[in-house]
């Protein structure tokens, strides 16, 4: 039998692991890792980091797994997600039978909160036989970057919506909402908004060592994000960015 | 000069605390925990065992306060707030300058995630003179809800809502969305909802010891959870619940 903990680990920044994360971390028999292979943003290094920082139990082994590919030209999204997991899958069930063949725990340490925008949970739900599945909650990129900008994530007792950069292109602006958190962004999609009375929050590499913040006025910033990103894209080979989107309301007319 | 801490201290358990958590209620001159008086949900308690959980600082002192109470009375819900907020700034100020009259850093234990539905930045933002603010992220209820039930809060590639009972009550289901998370909400509004095809993920006290979980087609867990409910506030004395519902997508037809 396997108890398979996610592990939600925070987005970068190791100080924010949960007590209750560097508890399961310690409790597990085998901690898997992904690597994407060179040239990746695999971010293994950085797990690899963090278990080295907070792992203090000798009988816990971590081994590495080759993460496989996803088929990115597959006209079918889904279709080519579905048979994506289907190899994850695949990859996680070899890895764990050759390091437990008797059974154990096994940890999957996953970046922010395994709840978010993350197919982990989608994964272990394909395994067979199936594992006994619990998730542990961890600080999401979107609570980073509101505490990088001290700002809240909601107007007072109003709603907001998070989002993807491919929604945002596709749909608009969503009716009936005034802020939007938008992750998953590779294209810039807030310059394709009318931008009056928007502010935009940004920021790449929130909570890490590289982390850029700008805010202001979305006519104002939007250019100034975009060659932001480029130059910091450029320089360290990848980038992970957030941004929220507040329209400020009209005054109430009664 | 007065440095604000606001710290993020997850939802009721305590091993969600972060260790960025513990470092800076460790670094704090004052810790801040509000009163509200006997028979209210204040949690000064769970604060006051979190600080003897984690607090190895001797030098740190604990100052409690009463915690001013918001007029529900008042017709104009923006107003009452906003004078409420006032009121609350006064007492952190009195309690602050009694406490250090030199200035130092002052820390702040707040519910969840300081930038969810919670008041703390914008009462900061009304101190005078201004202190230096910064808001130290924490797990939030939503986070805690989607764990314990292992569920992802988002459909793949899909937005989300987060919302308010009230804006459920007044607004019904919003478009284009069909992942909702309801806070604050005290009347079971999902009971308003044309209910089929939608499945409802509740939970009450989610990551403490009274925690209690529900599941299942709306239509039949309504009544369960309104029943639910009831009996679990009125033998608590208090009830802290949040939910999400999604939508069944019709299949596509292209
Ligand atoms: C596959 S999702 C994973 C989200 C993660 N589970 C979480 O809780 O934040 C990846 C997206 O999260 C956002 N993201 C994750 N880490 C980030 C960071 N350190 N800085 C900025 N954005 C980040 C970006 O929008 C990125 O496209
Ligand atoms: C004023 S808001 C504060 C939210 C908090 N800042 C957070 O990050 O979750 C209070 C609402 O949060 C939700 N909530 C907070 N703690 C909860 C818990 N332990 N269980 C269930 N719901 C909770 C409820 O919907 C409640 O009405």
């Amino acid at each position: 039998m396997i108890d398979l903990v996610l592990v939600g680990i925070g987005t970068g920044n190791p100080e924010h692991l949960t007590l209750q994360a560097i508890r399961e971390i310690n409790a597990a028999d085998l901690i898997l890792i992904p690597r994407k292979g060179p040239g990746k943003t695999d971010l293994a290094d950085l797990r690899q980091a963090i278990c080295a920082h907070v792992l203090t139990n000798p009988d816990t082994r971590i081994a590495e797994f080759d993460m496989p590919r996803r088929n990115a030209d597959d006209p079918d999204y889904l279709k080519g997600v579905d048979q994506w997991h289907e190899a994850v899958a695949g990859a996680w069930n070899a890895t764990i039978h050759e390091n437990l063949p008797q059974g154990g725990t096994v940890a999957l340490l996953v970046w922010g909160d395994p709840a978010l925008y993350d197919s982990t949970l989608r994964i272990a739900a394909r395994l067979s036989p199936s594992p006994r599945v619990r998730s542990i909650p961890g600080i999401m990129s979107l609570n980073m970057l509101a505490a990088a900008h001290t700002i809240a994530l909601n107007d007072i007792g109003a709603p907001f919506l998070v989002t993807t950069g491919r929604q945002l292109r596709d749909h608009g602006w969503p009716q009936g909402v005034d802020t939007l958190v938008v992750m998953l962004d590779g294209e810039c999609s807030f310059q394709h908004l009318s931008p009056d009375d928007v502010t935009i929050y940004w920021g790449a590499y929130v909570g890490m060592a590289e982390q850029i913040l700008l805010s202001g006025p979305l006519t104002r910033m939007a250019p100034q994000i975009i060659d932001a990103r480029d130059v910091a894209r450029a320089r360290h080979g990848w980038i992970m960015d957030i941004y929220l989107l507040r329209r400020t309301r009209k005054p109430r007319t009664m």
